[in-house]
């Protein structure tokens, strides 16, 4: 039995997940809270420490032995210098809100409480528990309903020179192209997150006038990627065209990454990439399409092996872990 | 006076330009071989060693108590890990050449032979001497006949997994767009190289009609990116646009780093960078226009402070004072 563990936290639009987390990556007991739409930043981490508290509890019960060492947090426009999230735009906190050192309060005798963006912490996950383990240098992108990302250089991960490097979903991939959330246009994550593979669907099908199409009687507010996949698995031709124009447009994100930072592996994370082959055949024909010849043929796409439930638990709770090994 | 020094020696197509180089980045005597074009590597390697020994023996002569620790090379497609040239285009030695070794026998009691590629070494050089002594996150564009650029990391140069990291003048801005010298289309460096500006003039030309232009009397061949500053100088439309365009794409690749990196500042250098606010002012406007909130307003982009003629060497000798400072 392990003796000890760390708490991952992920603080999200609606619920924040709590979890602890041993050191192999086994979420031992998790619960949810709701995360309040009204602001009130000082009861939200008191309902959250008590909820962290209270799981403790219960897992000691079952293991009198364990040790809890630390918390990792991962947050939408989670500051990993400042532990600050900082004018999250899908929060009810306003301004920047000082998470870490509001909650080191409540647990004084921690050896690490530790914040960074929720991307971040999948990659420092795939690297603490996942794919990764043996890999110094790659990137991991999360495809959901943004796409985010986090950059491992040497086996750290890059906060840049502010703590919010890592956010090569707003790698432009069409000048002028499709609105993106943050205000600009044709970025990544305006093609290639799961909303970004439905309005893909629909500029098909108005192309193509597919009526005849499994994905025709679904409207824009309905559609969703599973949908899309379930389609492709019927060989529905726009579905498969979706994935195929998907991977195009991320193949050519990732080798702007690779151009970059020329990574051993980019690992993919999140819902899209269930589709296995559909997306990650022409995302790699892509990439390689758009690399220098010294890059060709040697760059991994893999996918994460990060459970989807409990990864983005696992990954805050690895920040923790990588705080101690410090 | 100064009691160290480094050499420098920067490996091009045509010349190798050799310089001996104090603490402070001043060159204190230089020389020049041909680079053949025959690919006899032992006679380079040879004559390339003479050409070292002979500045050494020069210096001296001035100043007997320096102290030589160190050969740092920069040259195109090195490879830093391995101390190779591989696949160099542009160079008549094919394959890999292990010019670090082969150097080496020649320097058996120097502390320190690294080589990397040219743009890197550059972006060392900022950092010992120039404009980023005291900037732990930059990058480096070096704005030539192509874009080459150097990635540095809490202070370290970013070499990736490979050791060919940091070739961010291949980001993709228009997919499907101009053939670029890699073989790929659309990249950086085909529309914000002194060519790619050329290139741009000659589109400019052809859209508006423009007879009147300063620049209509010049050949495909003949014209270069002075002529067009020169003309940008006295008004000339295509000219100034060509400027502006330049910019408009050039933030767009600088945005795609910041996005990867969150650096604190790009520095830019090369022929180009001359023509100052005609290029910086775009350059700045468009990379902001890309940016997500959090990073507006707060992304420097500076021009190199290393003399264009001597950056090359000066470059390449920072290199070396790293590899002792390790």
């Amino acid at each position: 039995m392990n003796r000890k563990a760390t708490v991952g936290v992920d603080v999200g639009g609606t619920n924040t997940a709590i979890g602890i987390v041993d050191a192999i990556g086994n979420v031992l007991v998790k619960d949810n809270i709701e995360t309040p739409s009204h602001g009130d930043i000082d009861q939200y981490i008191t309902d959250l420490a008590n909820a962290i508290k209270a799981l403790i509890k219960s897992v000691k019960v079952v293991n009198p032995e364990i040790e809890i060492l630390g918390i990792g947090v991962g947050a939408p426009n989670g500051n990993y210098y400042n532990g600050t999230i900082e004018y999250a735009p899908n929060l009810s906190f306003k301004g920047v809100i000082h998470f870490v050192s509001l909650l080191r309060e409540k647990f004084p005798d921690l050896q690490a409480v530790a914040l960074t963006n929720d991307a971040n912490a999948a990659a420092i996950g795939e690297m603490i528990y996942g794919g990764a383990k043996n890999i110094k240098n790659f990137v991991m992108y999360t495809l959901g309903t943004g796409v985010g990302s986090g950059v491992v250089v040497n086996g750290d991960l890059v906060y840049g020179h502010d703590g919010f490097a890592g956010e090569c979903g707003h790698t432009t991939l069409i000048p002028g192209g499709r609105a993106c959330g943050c205000g600009a246009r044709g970025h990544l994550e305006a093609y290639c997150s799961a909303p970004g593979m439905k309005r893909t669907a629909f500029e098909i099908m108005a192309r193509e006038n597919a009526g005849d199409s499994l994905l025709a009687d679904k409207s824009f507010k309905d559609l969703n990627s599973k949908m899309i996949y379930d389609a492709a698995e019927k060989g529905d031709k726009v579905a498969l065209e979706v994935f195929e124009q998907t991977g195009k447009w991320l193949g050519q994100g990732l080798a702007d990454t690779v151009h970059h930072l020329s990574p051993e592996a980019i690992f993919l994370f999140g819902g899209p990439t269930a589709a296995g082959d559909y997306i990650f055949k022409p995302t790699l024909a892509s990439m390689e399409a758009h690399l220098l010849p010294i890059f060709k043929n040697k760059i991994k796409i893999l996918p994460s092996e990060l459970k989807p439930g409990d990864a983005a638990i696992v990954g805050a709770s690895a920040l923790a872990w990588k705080e101690l090994d410090k």
